[in-house]
């Protein structure tokens, strides 16, 4: 069976890096699927990688190995891991990148790497991605069991995600990201929508109730929607909401119920 | 035989919906090849992306599955389409995407997508290109008949494509799309140039011949060619014509002949 | 064996012209192995391209075949090259690309690309990445030999690169590439900071030594260390050097020794 192995870093692709990742595992592993997730996380975010790594997770088919590389730290003492999660691998530094799949998942099994014949010899200090994640994932796809990396690890690190707050009027919540079109991401859960909206406020803007789809507002009206993720998100009508409002990640998001 | 399937899309990268896609084709049909066209398409232009498909169908294998995705209309009542146009499939939104590959196809069927078993359960409203093309491509990759998605189209969307117009001096035309370099490509048809220039003018700026290539004019000077969309294209050698002419899509150019 | 063939340009995405050249080489052969090294090269900028493929080279499978277009020459009488150095194979303009890979090669093979029975027909004057370049490395991972392209080149144009120089207190180098974090390779070697170093110096920050990894600046501050193409390189503790202090390619960077 082939194995699919995904990308998920802020590297860019301008400076080769992530070319010099693929070119190590098909040294290691020449018949392994490579898919490219993004490499265009804002440099450092953690909690931009983990959300994404959390939306794709569930697509993909049983086995697939994920490698995420956000790493401010490389070469400091924060742990390295492989992690197995419902059907899915995951490989990368232990700094709360895969804490939302952690989050969801009832069993988990964490490694710290420590194998270092999984490793190219005398990995450079500053990237880990390459001469440790790399290969280790690309041994994984081969066959190498999970045990073979290292130790347990029982605390994996977790991101702090802001949580909603359940309020007499409804729910306060916050945008947690800004997709590509500019939609507004907010950490308010579907799930928390049960009873009929009144109204869902940010930045000034008021909307009185969650639509089925963008093309319910007229164009450059604001709508609000359960977006892809299952998360409670804005959007400006065939527009830029994160422009045309003003908002950035942080900025509050108000539901009141009826 | 490997059947390859292409992406197109105006979703970026940065937020996994490209690589959502791509897992839930792989689940379907693990041996497919998959190829990026681009998701850099000018979020929402869908002249942009019919530009773009008229440019890479002639170059791929027969057999060539290609989806197409950029869909403010998504959710609403716009048809999902998939269609033959000469040895290739296209999946997407009925919106005019495949309009000037149809444009130039003798013969073509396009069918209404309607076949719920070649989609995902419950489809998200706002992200019909994971849930519905990206199955529905897969399906058809891995031996599904075209006839069976659903009924027929007879009158598939067309984008409306500025024409250029004949004058007694020669031809006005005007810039349709701005490439990466910031050449200005224009829709003047190098068939509509058989008579001698004696001029291509546009934002102040006049040619007086068409060059084979860039390196004719000296760097920094503009220079016109057609390009290899087969369109006449004005840029400045070595250099950005949009930025430089504060030149935009829509900007008339006028042809003189001799 | 599956051969694997990387693709290097500054052609970006959003026009298609890189699906076009995948397109022609799955047409001439169906199971290469296509892997995006970066098509955001900065426009033109034979260096910044050079850079990438002497930093991804020794990282592929013997056989490899990298693919390079940064060509403003296209269409000129600037001779098209396929090279053997080391283990892999080039194919790209003869203006620069490859020169920092001849630089470190002990023996190498160049041929221009004549046989015009591995081209598109009529190649377009623009556009030889998709009807030159790509058809000829397509036919060479399938089989065609390095000799079956053309006759030999013995005087490859090689790139000229910034030198650093040794003075009495130490060495004098420059900023020659900002990666996607806004650090600074600068041109200096590893190998030339074997005396113990006192300073740093660029655009007025000093440094007082050279550090294994970023963390060990605290976030925002300036450090120093051998990135991973073996090259000093100055930083900011998760931060961008480039526009924090306003440092472009040629800046000038001091070493002084202890």
């Amino acid at each position: 069976m082939t194995m699919v192995l995904t990308l998920t870093t802020d590297f860019g692709t301008r400076d080769g890096f992530v070319a010099q990742m693929k070119g190590v595992v098909l040294q290691i592993n020449p018949s392994v699927r490579l898919i490219d997730v993004t490499h265009d996380i804002e440099p450092y975010s953690v909690l931009h990688a983990a959300l994404v790594l959390k939306g794709i997770s569930r697509y993909f088919p049983a086995g697939t190995i994920h490698i995420a590389v956000v790493d401010p730290g490389v070469g400091s003492d924060r742990r390295g891991m492989a992690l197995k999660a419902g059907d899915q691998l995951y490989v990368g530094p232990d700094n709360g990148l895969f804490s939302l799949v952690l989050a969801e998942s009832s069993s988990w099994e964490a490694r710290r790497i420590e194998n270092t014949r999984y490793m190219l010899p005398n990995p450079h200090p500053t990237f880990h991605g390459r001469d440790v994640f790399a290969p280790v994932a690309a041994h994984l796809s081969a066959g190498k069991t999970l045990e073979s990396v290292g130790t347990r690890i029982h605390d994996p690190v977790m991101v702090p995600v802001p949580s909603p707050v359940i309020t007499e009027q409804g729910v306060e919540g916050e945008v947690i990201h800004i997709d590509r079109f500019g939609n507004l991401t907010t950490n308010i859960d579907a799930g928390m929508l049960s009873e009929p909206v009144a109204s869902i406020r940010t930045a000034g803007v008021s909307i009185s109730r969650v639509s089925q789809y963008f093309d319910e507002a007229c164009e450059g009206r604001p709508v609000a929607l359960v977006n892809s993720f299952g998360l409670l998100e804005i959007a400006i009508a065939r527009g830029n909401a994160s422009r045309k409002l003003g908002v950035a990640p942080g900025t509050r998001v108000t539901v009141a119920f009826a």
